[in-house]
Order: C-alpha cells, then sequence, then structure tokens
C-alpha cells in the first residue's frame, strides 16, 4: 500500500505571492496558539484547565462497550440520543439543543453564521482569546471594551457598539470571576445582536449561574457548555449550545453534517448518566482552589474570587517577574500558562489540580522564587 | 445536578426579522442533506458509501487500549504520531500534512482559508454536492462546469474562470469515474489558483491514480484523504490534507485546535499500521463491484466505469422511475441513494456492499420492478 512521492520538490524559498488564492486576513493572521500539550516528559500540567480527575468509569465502559465493527458507518448527524438525554438532564427541549465538535466548533460556527467582512463582534477583555482569533479569521471587528479591576460587566458600553455577536465568558477566562446572571440578562436585552454565553468552566460556579433560564426567554441568547472541563472529557471533544431553534438551524447549516464521531457521542451521553461522578469531582477542585487561593494570597500574589477550575495569580507591575516564574516552573516540571499580552504579563493562570499537584506547585512557587 | 428552564417560552411565531445577527446568504442557504443515517430498524445500507466491512481488529485493539483516564486531557493539536505515521505510509514528509475531523472539515478549511465574499470556485459537475454547499457558506461564487456522458475532466474550461479554487473529486462522486493523473497534473499547470484533489476513495482505484505524487511538484495542489471508506472508519471522522507548508499553515490557522478527537487519532494511527486489511477490503469490494455492475447491466441500466465503492445506475430518461425505485427498494430494507436535482433524476447511486448485500438488493430491484 506504499506509495512514494517520486518527486516531493517543495522549495521553501516559494514567494508567498505565488500562493494569492489565500486570503489576505487569513496570511495576515498569526493564529490561536493553545497552551502546550508536552509528550516528552510528565508535569503536573496545571496550564490547560483540564480536570486532574478521571472521567466517570461509567463513560470508560460505554466507551469500550462502543468499539465495534459499527464504527464503520458514519455518526448520528445530529446526535439524537446525545441531545435527548442533555435534554432531560438541562430541561431544555432537544430541539434548542445542537452538539459540537469541543465548545470551540460551536464558537466557530456562531462566527460563520453570523459575521462576514467588517463585521463588529463585542466582549470584555481579557477573555478567552479565541474569540479575537475567530473574529479576525471572519475578516470582522473585534471590539474589546476593558474589564475593570473587579471584572463586573460593562454592560452600557457593551450595549453600544453596533455588535452582531456578544461573547461573555461566564466564569471569565483567565480571570476566574462570574457575572450574576441578572448582568447577563440585562445585556441581553441592551445589547444588540446575538449574546453567546460561554459557560465551559459553569459547573465550578455557584448554584445560579448560568445563563440558560433565558434561552427561549431571549431569543438572541446561544448557551456554550462543554464536556472538557467538570466532565473530564477534553480527548473526546463535545459541546453543547443551547438556542432558540431557528437560531440553531442556521449553525446546523454551517457545521459538517458527521461533526462528532461516534465515541464522541457515545461518551457525551455516558457522562450525563453519571453526573453524581462530575459533581463530585467539581466539589473536589472547589476545595482545593480554596487551599489554593489562601497559599498564593500568603505568598503576596493577588487571586480574583474565581467560580472557574482554575485561578488568576497577579503581581501587579512584576511582569518580569511573571515570566521568570512561569519558566523557572516548568524547569520544576510544573506548567502555569502565562499570557504575552497587555494587561496579562503580570499574571499567571493556574489550573487547580489535586491537593498533591498542589502542594507540588506551591513548593516548586516557594523553591523558584527562593532560587531567583 | 439537574438544572431546569423556568420559562422556555420560545414563540415559533418569532419572525426571523428579529434574528438580523445571522447573516442573509446563510439563511437564504437550503443547507447540505447528508444520506439518512436511519437508527429505527435494520436496512441493507448502500447510501452513503460505507465500507461493509469492519475496521482491522489492531484498530479495535487500539482504540479500546485508549479507553482510559487519559482521556481528561486535551488530544495533541497536530496530531504528530498520527501524522509520522502517514508520512512513512504515503512517503510525503509530515509537515506536508494536516489532520482533520473527516476530509469534510479540510474542505471547509480550504474554503475559508481562500474564499470570501464573491470569490470563485470552479468543478466539474456533477460531483459532491457538499461543495456547492461549503461555497455558498462562504458566499462565494461556484462555477459548474458540466461533464460530458464521458466524466472526462474539461480542463480547457476549467482554466479560464477566474476561480480561486478547483475542486475534483477522484474518483469522483457520484458517477464512480476517475480522471487520469496527467490530466490532474495538466489542470494544476493550467487552472488558477489552489487545485484540491479530493481523493475520498482513491484506495478503490486502479494503480497509479493518486495525484500525491503532484504534492510539492506544484505548491498549488492539495490533496485529501480519508479514513472513513476503505480504512472502515466513518464513525471516528478522520481526514489527512496533503500539501506544501506554506499552504497547510493557513489551513491549520482556521482549524480548531483541537479537531480531531485523541481515540480518531489513535484509530487512524492503528488502521495505518494495518494497510493489509484495508488492501483486503478494498479488493473484495472491487469484486464485488464488477459482479453489481454485470448485475446491473443485465438489467437495462446504464453504468459509469467505477473505480470507487459505489457505481451510479442510470436508466436515460426514466426519471420518475428512479424515484419510485429508491422508494420501493427502501420499502424493502434496501437504502440506495436518489439526488433530486437536474442531470441525476434518472440514476441511483449504489453502494458496493457484501456479496450478500448485493445479492439482496438485486433481488429487491427484481421485485420492486415486477411489481411496479
Amino acid at each position: 500500500m506504499r506509495r512514494r512521492l517520486r518527486s516531493p520538490v517543495y522549495d521553501p524559498r516559494l514567494a508567498m505571492d505565488k500562493l494569492s488564492f489565500l486570503q489576505a486576513h487569513v496570511v495576515r493572521l498569526s493564529g490561536y496558539v493553545p497552551g502546550e500539550q508536552p509528550r516528552d516528559r510528565l508535569y503536573v500540567k496545571l496550564n490547560t484547565n483540564e480536570s486532574p480527575y478521571a472521567p466517570s468509569p461509567v463513560v470508560l465502559e460505554a466507551l469500550r462497550g462502543a468499539v465495534t465493527d459499527a464504527l464503520r458507518l458514519y455518526p448520528d448527524p445530529t446526535a439524537t440520543a446525545l441531545r435527548a438525554k442533555a435534554s432531560a438532564v438541562y430541561g431544555v427541549p432537544a430541539d434548542h439543543i445542537l452538539v459540537g465538535n469541543g465548545s470551540d466548533e460551536l464558537l466557530s460556527l456562531v462566527m460563520r453564521a453570523c459575521i462576514g467582512p467588517g463585521d463588529r463582534v463585542a466582549y470584555a477583555a481579557p477573555t478567552y482569546s479565541l474569540y479575537a482569533t475567530l473574529v479576525a479569521l471572519q475578516n470582522g471587528v473585534a471590539i474589546e471594551v476593558p474589564f475593570d479591576d473587579t471584572y463586573a460587566l460593562p454592560t452600557a458600553r457593551l450595549s453600544v457598539l453596533g455588535q452582531r455577536v456578544t461573547f461573555v465568558c461566564n466564569p471569565n477566562a483567565p480571570s476566574g470571576t462570574l457575572v450574576p446572571l441578572p448582568a447577563i440578562e440585562e445585556l441581553a436585552r441592551t445589547a444588540p445582536g446575538l449574546l453567546v454565553v460561554d459557560e465551559a468552566y459553569v459547573d465550578y460556579a455557584s448554584a445560579g449561574a448560568t445563563a440558560l433560564p433565558l434561552v427561549g426567554r431571549h431569543p438572541n441568547v446561544v448557551v456554550l457548555r462543554t464536556f472538557s472541563k467538570s466532565f473530564s472529557l477534553c480527548g473526546m471533544r463535545v459541546g453543547l449550545a443551547f438556542g432558540v431553534p431557528p437560531v440553531l438551524t442556521e449553525l446546523a447549516k454551517v457545521k459538517d453534517s458527521y461533526n462528532v464521531s461516534h465515541l464522541g457521542q457515545v461518551a457525551a451521553a455516558a457522562a450525563l448518566d453519571d453526573c453524581a461522578w462530575m459533581a463530585a469531582n467539581v466539589a473536589r477542585v472547589v476545595a482545593t482552589r480554596a487551599e489554593l487561593t489562601a497559599a498564593l494570597h500568603a505568598r503576596g500574589f493577588d487571586v480574583a474570587p474565581s467560580d472557574a477550575n482554575f485561578v488568576l495569580a497577579r503581581r501587579p507591575g512584576k511582569a518580569g517577574e511573571m515570566a521568570d516564574l512561569q519558566r523557572a516552573l516548568r524547569d520544576r516540571g510544573v506548567l502555569v500558562r502565562y499570557f504575552d499580552v497587555p494587561r496579562l504579563r503580570d499574571a499567571l493562570r493556574i489550573t487547580v489540580g489535586t491537593p498533591d499537584e498542589t502542594a507540588i506547585l506551591i513548593r516548586a512557587i516557594d523553591a523558584a522564587r527562593g532560587a531567583g
């Protein structure tokens, strides 16, 4: 079956102007850079907000059972079984649910359905940096309204920008902070266009945080969830969008027909059969988050109150120190996230790991600073 | 964990003009309709070109071994291990390979990287109907050049259309016909912009059919493969794009970081470890394809010579008859594909199944026509 190229003679000096079929705004773009996923050695991995706890045994059992000859068949293009489960768990009709290849795909579908060249997208910043990339890919215009130090939603300013789409990441990444539901609903009323509430981390937040009750009440609201974080299934790529059918119908037109693998659908449906497992892991993370926050406070870090599975640890004005600390921690086997962008250079975003991982992190911070 | 909507009060009378954040060209679009994936009863399923044979046991074993706690981690965003395997098997450097969530995603990435409003995309028709949908989603302009009855590539006409992208599905769907490599290379030389050679079915074709030798020699060529057909892995969603690094770099900017699930990467890599399994299944399909073609000829159908895992069976001028036949076969438990579009209404596209499935199909055709 081996087919050898007779001549892979690609010349790297090839000028990009020979490749003028590529859109200029794409070529200009630097591209989204995800946190590193090293394969070379074992790290205490606190850099990409994965759960430190395993998926439910119910999920692993369901997956093993689904590894059969039937993988030769296409997956269900509309993920009927998974949507039925999600409908029961979240109390939203199944036709108000669209399943994505992770919530990243759902964010991309929203942009492709709504944003053309020059169209505006608004959000408070700093936030999930993928939003800016997705707007740029559509040749749209991102309007970033700065958060103040309390990370309250700048509702008034976000309501007068003439945008077609507004993103609210709630709890917000990388700050971990939560905006209360009434503020979200106020924005749904006042902001023009579609309001996307990205709830990747909402299971780690206080009760009553979710904007799901707004779906249907405000047809311009879409709420996104993911199985990557609280359900410990980053590797399977499944997310959910909740919205009214006329909006989801348009998102569905944009998606690939078979966007979610059969095993992804099986894993997510099984995860919803064991929400207690998820809740127990969330409770452990929330407890460790309090310990981590206290330990960082004791070491002179500012830590915004977090409703997520990570904290933003800040040393105001000490930009260089934080870049150095991130590297020093890496040398000691601990990965945390440093964002080399304005307003975040004096901060590290640290995922809440197990208690043991957190202890290793704190010891590594102490050692790195002692050695510094 | 149950969260009930207090008021899912979506009013279906909601006017779409309240949803003006959606792009008009998306709302206008009818959307791509995949072949049905019924879950309600068992059919002889010859409608979506899946392999009738199981994936390799090597694949299933690798998948079972990969169902572990590590699914809590993100997949490798660049599918390093899979690309290394594909590099060895296909003789193309690993940095000339991009992995997609099925080749459908790779087609979409090409469109998003290259096509903006009003940009032209050209292809000979009839062909894979998703191309037209993807062009429309970008608000581009699809220029379809009709195939003649021999399905020879209309190279001269395809070279003067001012397009940014040209699609060639080879072997072509739904005709099953193959264009020889020199014709593809001629088109790579003469057509403006990027030439995408979609080789979803090429493993079923005669030796020497693939355009992989053109990659590198012509930097404007991208070749697409999929694990869905010959490797029997529709359910896992993995495809490969082969092209020069400056082009793949731009496609990678458009893709979601974690576009291919961990298990998808594992399955595809394992499949490449057992290409002999794939080749044996291909040989069986090719043998059955000859028998199916002969049986259809004997029953008065025109069948274009197929290099794919399906045939296009035509009764020239008998449009109504074919729609009826498709329904009659469905009633008898056999699914085949009918396309209700110009030039295809007198034809059925029939996937090559097992010898037993093929016998059932032929008996069902005879019974349906006898009863008609």
